[in-house]
């Protein structure tokens, strides 16, 4: 079984890396980009059949590692 | 108009960072995790109204800027 989380940093936390794609894309030329928020995104293969304690596994994971709660959000999909 | 853009290493290509992260959650005691890739997702504010449009454009950024081509494909969705 797969999932994939998508962490970003939460509303209104500063992203400079976003704010440097946003710079670097009107350089090119693209202007019709209002604003840039750059996060990650995790893949993992689980040997878990079970999409429900699959789910369950992977937000433990979350809170524990792969996002900082702090300052980051996260959603997980179960594919 | 939002656009999210997944960006992954193509498969084959190493991941030293989502291999870091398989070991890290090992150690934490999550053993079900067969395979991990890390990857970036870039969120996108467009003043586009029109979502063909949307995605041409946002296709080109992909391919002049946000994805090496070479070692990462891409994925463009329109929200």
């Amino acid at each position: 079984m797969k999932a994939r989380v998508t962490i970003m940093l939460k509303d209104g936390v500063l992203d400079p890396q976003g704010e440097a794609i946003r710079h670097a894309l009107a350089g090119l030329g693209h202007k019709g980009v209002d604003g840039v928020r750059q996060g990650k995104v995790i893949e993992l293969d689980l040997t878990a059949t079970d999409a429900d304690a699959a789910r369950t596994e992977v937000t433990r994971m979350c809170e524990t590692l792969l996002a900082n709660t702090v300052i980051e959000k996260y959603a997980v999909e179960i594919l």
